[in-house]
């Protein structure tokens, strides 16, 4: 028993949702369908999500959003159309748009609901349709489907209780579809998820039906193994473990995000991503164990926009809590640390370079020397880091041989290797100017 | 102008001291000496500082401390009498003991003045011999001398005022021997430093009088580039800096106690290590700045008993403050710790294992465990450390490539690298049972 996310894009038009409901039709075993909003269709296009946040924008500062809300419902009305199903889904969108901002809500409320209102209008277009094809289908609204969330406007988080009830979802007949991206607090009230919305729904339904797989469908066939942006055309990863994904998500790297999968992780409940317009192609498989252990490294993860706070002090070491101290000044200023290597008379501390205002930066500065006493102290800027990622890594003997070594190759200098809290990546520092070169060397001697 | 000290194998005899005055009057620049008090001669032999600590112990439990008492004073007898030197020294000694006997003082006061009897004994009996020989000598006792120090019993620090009167020894004439290990308080109490202590004198002296070169006369012609337990007959290191000593000094590895030579090191002034039984060689020179640039490493120090405690825990990098909440557990505890690698979800504290009872490492993992709510968490043990030491050297592009070919090439899993808080050194976790084969294989790769 799988279930299958689509993504927006994945059903940005007719032409689009033929092609699901074809992904559907082909593998019985797909029962339930979570799907997205419907996103862009081209380069230009208007995500329907953002159509929704413009309509509200108009609502509240009382100018006319007929519009905007004809806009909306055409986009659902070309897709019906398309499909050649009745008008009334999209009619009864308008219906629904005009009675909310009818009624008296408060501003957060209404923001939760209008959102939902994308989700949920293609999850029925898509039931109709799939009836239409002769599947049988059933939409359900996430309150049936027993999505219980706490009550966090925009950022609901599901409840522990709600599994159960989404579990009965199992002895349901045909198939069944669910918007994506919100759920319901015990006392009925609708709320959004955060950012990634419709992955977590994905995920959500996953654990609580136990499938056998969750299918990630996007616009992608499969997660590449460094940043195409930085190696062309580089290779496709076809499996990698829970572990692995999330530290390369370090780069903005990944396709989820991350908290989305969770759920799914609990339940060691594989992944796979997969392209809507190549659903032949294998994707990328995201496992909770490794299987293949014949290639130490998966991908190499990269992101840039960080700095290297660095101190001295004489006899460092033997103050007791000397470190501590240095971190607590930064958290105390709002700023996290990414990473603190420490030497015997120095440490540095290595931040998201965003944190840190000119303003910001000089108070810290001014702070670690007035309070610690130390005897240097510097700030470096425009560092990019690069992590390889690999579980089981940590203990193949020859993976900082030939990291450093490809790293050598590209004359780039270390500024910083970070090793050993875990089996699952190795990571080095360098200037930010060296970036493409030095993943480029990496990729040849790791993936070549 | 030179300071030389001698510490107290090169002053435990006679036989010795004569090498001493050989050194002293054949470089005419070599003005302030200061001594230790008279160390072993031969392997089982007593420290005259150690029959002090017996004597004491004797007299404070009422037994019978004639015994001990005459091994002391015989031992300097001995010198003088083979230095055809007046027995007045000797008979002196054994006066002022028995005198601070009889005196009501405190525990304390008494350990700190009965200490320091072996430095000052011995630096009157060699001005006396200099005088002898037609060297041009004083005996300065470092109240005269101006060595002002906090009030510590056994702990003493210098304090700043003292430079300046030290400053006008420049102005005598002669040689000036002065006891190292102790000085006075403002009230006139004498104190004696921490362990080193005759290093400490020499440095405070060298920095005060603004000397050109300090000369740390001891048993061994110059320190060697890895430890020689190791690596058999290691290469010496002609040359290094006050920072790469530090490093160096991670294992025990160095010649001095890491503060002896801050007062020193503050003023900038040379610093050189030679053998009292071979003053003709070079010896190891240490310098506030860098000089030869041409090997990037000039040590490898090493050290063994470092354990590692590991955490995980999913969306770690999200929670501001996680690592510092991880390390204020072990301070709170007490234990200090070395190194802090982290990754995206996961970081490793290092820390030495002879903090962690059995049952404080019980409590420690637990308080993470339940405050963190972490998913994870291990401990390792058995683990080594070696660290590349050489100035400039993270600047060197091949340095981390060679080594980690070098650890490689010794069937060595690296468990933690640590690179990046400085330019001075970098660090390798590896399990300790490797520890030799891997060290040795370092020094092929960067000395042979």
């Amino acid at each position: 028993m799988k279930v299958a996310k689509f993504g927006g894009s994945s059903v940005a038009s007719a032409e689009m949702l033929k092609k699901v409901a074809n992904i559907i039709k082909a593998d019985e075993t797909r029962k339930f369908i979570v799907v997205s909003a419907p996103g862009k269709r081209f380069e230009d296009d208007h995500k329907v999500t953002d159509l929704f946040i413009q309509l509200l924008k108009q609502f509240k500062d009382g100018v006319d959003y007929q519009d905007t809300l004809n806009k909306v419902v055409n986009r659902f009305r070309m897709i019906t159309e398309e499909l050649l199903l009745p008008n009334d889904i999209p009619n009864d969108l308008k219906n629904k748009i005009e009675k909310l901002f009818s009624m008296k809500k408060s501003d957060e409320q209404l923001v939760d609901e209008l959102k939902s209102f994308g989700e949920d209008t293609l999850a029925r277009i898509l039931s109709d349709y799939l009836s239409e094809l002769g599947i049988q289908s059933t939409y359900r609204n996430p309150k049936e489907a027993g999505i219980i969330v706490s009550d966090d406007y925009g950022n609901a988080v599901i409840l522990d209780e709600a599994y159960e009830q989404i579990h009965q979802l199992r002895n349901e007949r045909g198939v069944i579809v669910i918007p994506g991206f919100f759920g319901y607090t015990k006392n009925g009230q609708l709320r959004t998820f955060p950012r990634g919305g419709s992955d977590i729904t994905g995920s959500i339904i996953a654990a609580g039906v136990e499938a056998d797989l969750y299918e990630n469908f996007t616009d992608v066939s499969s997660v590449y193994c460094v940043n195409p942006k930085l190696v062309p055309q580089p290779k496709e990863i076809t499996m990698l473990t829970y572990k692995e994904m999330r530290e390369l998500s370090y780069s903005g790297f990944s396709v989820f995000h991350d908290e989305a999968l969770i759920p799914a992780f609990k339940k060691k409940i594989p992944v796979v991503v997969k392209n809507t317009n190549q659903p032949d192609l294998p994707g990328t498989m995201i496992k909770a164990e490794k299987e293949d252990f014949s290639k130490p490294v998966v991908g190499i993860a990269s992101d840039e926009g960080f700095s290297s706070i660095y101190v001295r002090k004489y006899l460092m070491n033997r103050e007791l809590g000397f470190g501590l101290r240095l971190l607590k000044i930064l958290v105390d200023e709002n700023i996290s640390f990414e990473h603190a290597p420490s030497g015997i008379d120095d440490m540095s501390v290595i931040v998201r370079s965003h944190q840190l205002t000119k303003e910001k930066e000089q108070k810290v500065l001014k702070r670690i020397q007035s309070e610690l006493n130390v005897d240097t102290i510097s700030i470096q800027h425009n560092l990019a880091m690069i992590m390889l990622v690999g579980e089981g890594m940590s203990q193949r003997i020859n993976v900082a041989a030939k990291a450093t070594k490809a790293i050598a190759e590209a004359t780039t200098n270390i500024e910083m290797i970070n090793q050993g809290s875990s089996e699952v990546s190795m990571m080095f520092g360098i200037e930010s100017e060296k970036l493409q070169q030095t993943v480029q060397s990496l990729y040849r001697e790791f993936f070549e």
